[in-house]
């Protein structure tokens, strides 16, 4: 019988998220690198990392501030000591209460807006608790989730009931060219990313040809981050999912699979001979259920994830996660599985599909240099 | 403009996990009289609700046992008096110190294991601990998922060799018809449940026929024990997502939509009337990625979940969470989307595509009797 090859990693109990240090590093440095490069701040997402820890290993994120996604991230981050924020996501109107003791408490929370009535009600909360807060409106620069477009009759009447108060001021605006994400070539990408440049340069014009204040043009997303010509007139990009990358982002050409840094560890706990199947106890809670690479066509599709040796940089060629369980993750391999090299016990790593859903099953991470296990770092977790 | 109905959720934060103490009951209390008019014990999994308050409202976890797919989960629930225990995921041999540790602290956990090595794993660790792991071989009743077939040579010689010792003993047999989630037809769901069921029986009586004890005849998925005409032979019926149901499950015809236990409390947080979209706060996150409900066909199809008013009764027909970011959840209607009756702050509930993976995300739930919220039951997350 085949035995597993013992690692450091045997100690760690799976499935268990793991952070290459080295990959962390280079993709935050490229990054900063980026920024410099097109003359814009680095507002760094940290909806895909949600750890201190990362964020403090982010440059721009002290220098110049943070994007979060949900209140408690907003807490979290304020809570040590990143005081400039902006939450992307447009706020149910019951969270202003918890938005407003950030406020008081000195943190530069600027909140996200599209419409008259979600205006109104942070007006209405400003003035009820005492303080004001920085509004920048959403624009729709082509994603169609959320957002108003640059041309939006109400933009400007927008803009001017922020700027007016009392209860608000007026931010600036900004835009995520989510549709990045549909994109299947660079200069498509680059396409988009000039797109969303010119709807926020736009709607900042409109806004200054009104008289309205408009100091933050604010655009993102990691693929136009990675691939705009050039970003005249915006002061700052949010990117997230570059801290970690991951298989889509690989498939839209952002990044190569060496630079993935978070990975699942998985054990190998059952074969299926008579199937061609080996099972791993990383499944559908570990993985998550994003098939986001599914989209990417018969080539590009990664199942629920691909699969590297523990040692994390010796890719198994053809391998796939082919289906995910609660607990249970199915390998298929292309041109059949040698089982005798992945005997039960073995340690593999997973690459995920979409790293802010995988990251999100975990409390935590654990560094990894090389084979070498180091520093846990906690994440946090849910909404309250 | 149209202001939001107040309503007793509106002081819970969203998203949150809501959970129907009523639907609850009669979920459980169904599945109770299903099992007795079997003939046979129920052993609940529980994998879908990880927590000990739902456990204590099920008679059967109590006077009979539980199912349990982490080591967690069997610490977890060990420490709060739920003695017996079937662990039926195979077992990584990292794990077996954890396990032995509940073995000797008195918690009769069975493990799962259908091949040599896994046994041998067991059993070095039972002679290393000093004690004797009981062990369900587990069998494939045409999932090919994990487990052995009933004909295999090896099954009699993996049997004597845990009911030989030191290390280990042999518990019996188990199966899951996870297929019957393949079923489109109530018929086609009773098949598998016979196909289940003799598996098993089968397996039962080649063990026994070699001298062999065979104490546990267990089968189960929601599916199958909701619909097997008889179960002749099998000892236990283990079932998880009964408790709760979901999408799927109505899909499958297992239950009606007025049965599912658990939503999603969101609330909406803007407007696209450009683009016919009604943006929430539960997105990918807070409703899992599962497109489970895809397989059932344009007309079984559920997007991300189907959309309840607060109230938790009404259904909005034809409204449908058609994509899932990770914390913006966009619906659209068959017929467009009335904004007028859904303005800004609406508390909804969705519905979910599969519980297990839905209620994932939270660490709580929140009890709700019609429109009335209750008490918090906690939820236990992660693995370790």
């Amino acid at each position: 019988m085949t035995h597993p090859v013992e690692t450091a990693f045997d100690r760690l109990d799976t499935p268990c998220l793991l952070l290459d240090r080295g990959r962390l590093a280079a993709n935050l440095e490229r990054m900063e690198t980026r920024a410099a490069g097109l003359g814009v701040a680095l507002r760094p997402h940290l909806k895909t990392a949600k750890s201190a820890e990362v964020a403090a290993a982010i440059p721009s994120a002290r220098s110049h501030g943070i994007t979060v996604s949900t209140v408690k991230e907003a807490e979290y981050f304020a809570g040590r000591g990143f005081a400039d924020q902006l939450y992307a996501v447009a706020t149910a109107p019951g969270r202003l209460g918890r938005l407003a003791a950030l406020v008081r408490a000195g943190t530069r929370v600027r909140l996200a807006a599209d419409n008259l009535a979600a205006v109104e009600a942070i007006a209405a909360a400003g003035r009820r608790e005492g303080l004001v807060f920085e509004v920048l409106l959403e624009i729709d620069s082509g994603e169609h989730r959320c957002g108003l477009p640059a041309e939006a009759a109400e933009l400007v009447e927008l803009g001017a009931r922020l700027a007016a108060g009392p209860g608000t001021r007026l931010g600036g605006v900004f835009t995520h060219a989510g549709h990045s994400y549909g994109c299947r070539s660079i200069g498509a990408i680059r396409a988009v990313a000039e797109a969303e440049r010119a709807a926020v340069v736009h709607a900042r014009d409109r806004l200054r040809a009104a008289g309205l204040p408009c100091g933050i043009v604010s655009v993102g997303s990691t693929p136009t981050a990675t691939f705009a010509a050039g970003l005249e007139g915006v002061t700052e990009i949010r990117a997230g999912v570059y801290v970690f990358q991951d298989l889509f982002q690989v498939g839209l050409g952002v990044c190569r699979i060496e630079d993935i840094a978070a990975t699942v560890l998985t054990t190998v706990i059952g074969h299926q001979r008579r199937h061609g199947r080996v099972l791993v106890d990383a499944g559908g809670l570990a993985l998550s259920k994003d098939r986001s690479t599914a989209a990417l066509g018969p080539d590009g599709d990664c199942g629920y994830g691909l699969v590297l040796a523990a040692d994390g940089e010796t890719l198994l060629p053809g391998l796939r996660v082919v289906d995910a369980y609660q607990e249970h993750g199915v390998l298929e391999g292309r041109d059949g599985i040698d089982f005798e090299r992945l005997p039960i016990g073995t340690r593999l790593r997973i690459l995920p599909n979409h790293a802010c859903m995988t990251c999100s099953a975990f409390d935590r991470y654990h560094l990894v240099d090389g084979m070498q296990p180091g520093a846990v770092w906690p994440r946090i977790h849910e909404w309250v």
